[in-house]
């Protein structure tokens, strides 16, 4: 019996389950098989009308506090200015070292960031009789580009299929379609056109062929060489000059030092087989997406990152972080929500047109947590030893 | 004069930062950076005074909805019986998806559960003058772990220092200290306590020797290889068998499919070079993370898993997800906090010795969401397709 | 003085270096400086005149034994029939082990054997003044893709520049040239080819950029993601069904405990981070490329590999083996030495318009070996440990 | 009747197969078959009576071309003074471009050589009924570590077990059994001795445990990242610092140009997932390898590096190549054979006692190749672009 009870379902309204009503009989619900009165939980400030599309069975909110850290100013081609950044953490000094990097970075000039590439993906596989024959579905794939392409984009007024990437092992024909979403993330956009396209080819092509929609290859919410290598969402680029002086003022460090320690992280990060040679930009990713409706899981693959620097002649300190997989939107998904989308309109970034922004907006914020915590590692391990740190001597 | 007025700082209060006060003189300081007004950002129902240690310049909070998945039977040894797992997130499907993948877990008898191991590091890297100076070095070390491990716990109440791992390149000897960290993740207790027996380290080492707290090789808030095989955080398991008949009768889905699937997604898990053989389990965890306080930025390691499987002579399926770096607290951070707390009560896991519960549920979370990502592929595929997707043909 | 006499330089001749003379005085030298007479590497039978262009400073030759194995049946598209393979090795029971596994694969029917893909590269680095630069760079070398094409053309009468894939790191603009090489591996080729367009870029190219001819992405003589990925020299796949009687009969295994060692093995490698989810392609490769004149430092790169298997309905086994980065050649390099053209010759493998025949014979060597291991792992511990290993259980 | 033919078996004596007479039928069988008259590869200076344990079903040798390189002046533990270096290719200019490293390094003053870890392994896996029987067996494994020593070393002279490594998947748990093998590669020494092991553990377990020898953990003949971090053979560090006057003179390259390329260098072999961040040390090794009877097969493994340096304050550049997978041995294997002994012998490197010594010839001769192609690249393009290539310039 008492099993009977434990496993009593969710309660659900079948006809209108998005009701402050229906919220609140299964924080009752909880209540009764927990003992826990979901006080705080039940806290929220929007109707739950507004949710369809973006949660099921739904209790009430997690309040995660936002910090606001900057000023950032960022020189890049979709955002200009100086920014303010909502990030939405529980970890304290967070907010304080992003901050810290950033009037670094806004006192040496501001960042530069650059979008280099754009592409969300579905990966289907193929599955063939034998690897000659996968070897001609590719062929034919590839012959049938402009059809492909017809069927994908007949089902969303925003993705474009770009390319498909081929990859092939034994009788199994991965296909990795590559789109451009717009302002969307496009994770679901590109699953509707690929499905389409994928029953299209298998209707069509002139022989036999099965498939599945997701061969493991995408690869939706993880890391992958593949990202690295031919980005997933986008790669972009935030680059800054840190002034000798400056760093040294503002944080106690000389670039020699933040160059030799560079070389000393590429090849710890090298050794360890690691998504990023750099030191933490899940943190300000992480929190920059909770703050505004990103999706969370997407830091999984948004937080690879490759740094690369150089020492220049006159002691200054250029250093660059390519964020390869960065997954963002400023349209659909969570973004319109309550604090989300004011979290984004404060970074003039909600809506339509604007995730190029944003996407600026994010990687300048790694940028600056980057050299935050390098110089903190750095300046605290200096003072304490009460030495430089050695540079230049092996 | 503009650039002034626009880098204005953001008001702080150094006397008492934590305040309604303070948090609402920075939205206001937003409003006229920004013209947005955080109406909605301002709702939430703590008091800011219990925020110091968890944000910096707070101005709100962020609202993510939180969905209710369950009942989910789980028959672990810290996590037993059927709980309700909240689920913050903005992503349409996600808990109704998890919660489907949970009925039919809970309806073939649970998930087991198993943390395998428990290790959270810090990997300061000593720099030689050369290799064989850091060979002695190395062997040195190895010789002092005694008083190192009492350097190292003179520090914390908690922690306990268990192994130092050694990894040389040139003259770097990087070492990767292992602790175990009862209920909090550890990241600062271990940073700490690494910080203690460095300076021992280097005061005493019988020749020159200079360090970096992080070498790259830890590899905190970031994924890595070394993680993968050496175990950052909890090393989970979660095991199920699934029933061929209630995989059929709940999910239309043939065991025998699933296990052809299980074969083509690692081959394309291998190929694409993936932190995850399996589907989606950042997703999992990032709603639970944002839930219950947990770092969100840990999503970057915890999302790295091992799935498991063997098609069973009766037809039932064996399904095992390994979860390497898994990195949760129930203690400190953010699991106080008001909606956190509540979250983590709700599923019995809140405070001291919770945290292998809770890594428990997180486990048998992920493979919920596997096994319902993995059928509605197949059944989509399947049903539209008109076939059923090949099985054991090449 | 001792010093100095022991720095003596080797000998040269620099009007004609390639002669039983100089041989014989470098031999001598060597006996002076270290009292060593090396009388079996003074063993050759051909004349030195022979080597330019692929020796210098010569003084004799290696004597690896090569055992034969086979007959090894192949349906390819470029090998078919029955072929004996020179083995060169010095490790007892690997012609043996190849040796069994071609019996069994032979009588199965042999193996299918299918290039899917081909494609040689030098991987240029352009440096740019920065991220948005380097962007513009590379949309620029996008569109003068034909010019490209015709400048790296215009130095080999062989080497078809295909596409020029692109990298981008903060201001690195890594480039990617793929090559079709015929019958040769064609580094050299690639790389003059690759020299010339780069040339011709920078003097070209409407802005400031430099370069250097390798940026470390190539990745030459060395296993990397983007081989596995992308393919380096020939992607070749060579299948078979095992029957079960079969490979019960010859080699005491039973196809269902081969299938559950492979899930483990699958797990293994991909837990391991390994270049290879089979057991030993390196083996096999190594020998065949030393007996027949391959540049055996590219079993670097030529043994990463993806087995993937299926058991089928009736018992049998599926077993394909794909090598993503096979480099060989039948025409330059070694291939036209003494012994090395004879063994290219009985497999009817020496000069041009014979590449592709080589490399399926490569490849089905590669399964014939990885079968024989396998089995060998199985069986020895089956009945050493009277009992079967268990299959279908967890 | 025709395949009847084909498949004719190749001549064996059970009795004596290693005899002139049967080499001799053998390459009768060849001609036979294939209308190839092997009579190059029947000239060898060796009674083929000396091969079983080195090859099976012998026809005769491969004579692969050795070229003089040195001298190369090395400063380490085991190795000291200068050495002239067989390499045995057939790819014109290996041989100079090493030589021309090892002349600029012996002018430098010499390489300084450390091993810093030695290990070889085997890793079988034990498969147990689920993952807390797993997470059982592990921890017996280790209370039983002195029994099962005594097992593994019972079946050997000279390997001694250090370590078990276990990593954990499911109901898997690979044990990763860690060796010294004296002068020997070990891998045939460490099977059995871990056969031996296993066979007792599955006897003596008070549980039901099954095993497979290999797990595909090791990982035998493959690169691996698990070699990278945790070692396989030996882990070897060559040291030098380049005069900046001497590199300029020899090479006509510029130290700040180097540190530069290496920038980029490490970048790109980072982006592309590479086994190594340097340029070609499988070449090196893969010629030494021939030359001295080493098994080329372990090229795979042994081809991953390490390159960590530094530009020193007073222009000169502390070069350090880390090879973290050196399989070498001084005895056993091939090393007996005619030519190879007598390479061996030229270094002071044959017999017992003399596998360090080799292993830091090794990693010298990589250090010189990557020092002599990386001054070539530069170089090359620096002259024909007459310009510097560019430095401390992002």
């Amino acid at each position: 019996m008492k099993a009977e009870i434990a496993r009593a379902r969710v309660p659900r309204d079948t006809t209108n389950d998005y009701t402050y009503q229906m919220a609140a009989e299964r924080r009752a619900f909880v209540k009764e098989k927990t003992g826990v009165d979901l006080t705080h939980v039940a806290e929220f400030s929007f109707d739950p009308a507004i949710l369809p599309g973006n949660i099921e069975n739904f209790i009430g909110v997690a309040q995660v506090p936002i910090g606001l850290a900057g000023p950032l100013h960022i020189r890049g081609e979709h955002a200009q200015g100086d920014f303010y950044i909502p990030l939405a953490t529980t970890e304290g000094t967070l907010v304080a070292s992003y901050n810290r990097g950033m009037r670094l970075l806004t006192e040496c000039g501001g960042v530069k960031t650059t979008i280099v590439e754009h592409s969300m993906q579905r990966a289907p596989v193929f599955i063939c009789a034998d690897a000659a024959e996968a070897r001609e579905f590719g062929r034919w794939v590839g012959e049938q580009f402009d059809e492909i392409k017809a069927q994908a984009e007949g089902t969303t007024s925003t993705g474009k299929l770009i390319s498909i990437g081929q990859y092939q092992v034994g009788p199994l024909r991965y296909l990795r379609f590559n789109y451009t979403t717009g302002d969307a993330a496009g994770q679901n956009m590109t699953g509707k056109a690929t499905f389409a396209a994928c029953e299209w080819i298998e209707r069509t092509f002139p022989g036999n062929v099965r498939y599945i929609l997701s061969g493991g290859m995408d690869t939706d919410k993880k890391h992958s060489h593949i990202n690295m290598l031919l980005t997933r969402g986008k790669r972009v680029v935030a680059e800054a000059v840190l002034r000798k002086e400056l760093l040294k003022s503002l944080m106690g460090v000389d670039t020699r030092d933040l160059f030799f320690m560079r070389q000393v992280h590429q090849c710890g990060a090298f050794l360890a087989g690691s998504s990023n040679n750099g030191a933490h930009a899940a943190n300000g990713l992480a929190a920059l997406f909770i703050a505004t409706g990103q999706d969370a899981a997407n830091v999984s693959e948004s937080h690879a990152g490759i740094n690369y620097s150089q020492l220049l002649d006159n002691g200054d300190y250029y250093w660059s972080v390519t964020l390869p997989a960065l997954i963002v939107a400023t349209y659909g998904g969570g973004t319109g929500l309550a604090t989300q989308r004011q979290c984004l309109e404060m970074l003039g970034c909600y809506g339509r047109g604007k995730a190029n922004r944003f996407a600026e907006i994010c990687a300048a914020t790694v940028l600056a947590g980057e050299i935050s915590l390098a110089a903190a590692v750095l300046h605290g391990d200096w003072v304490s030893s009460h030495e430089r740190l050695g540079r230049n001597r092996p």
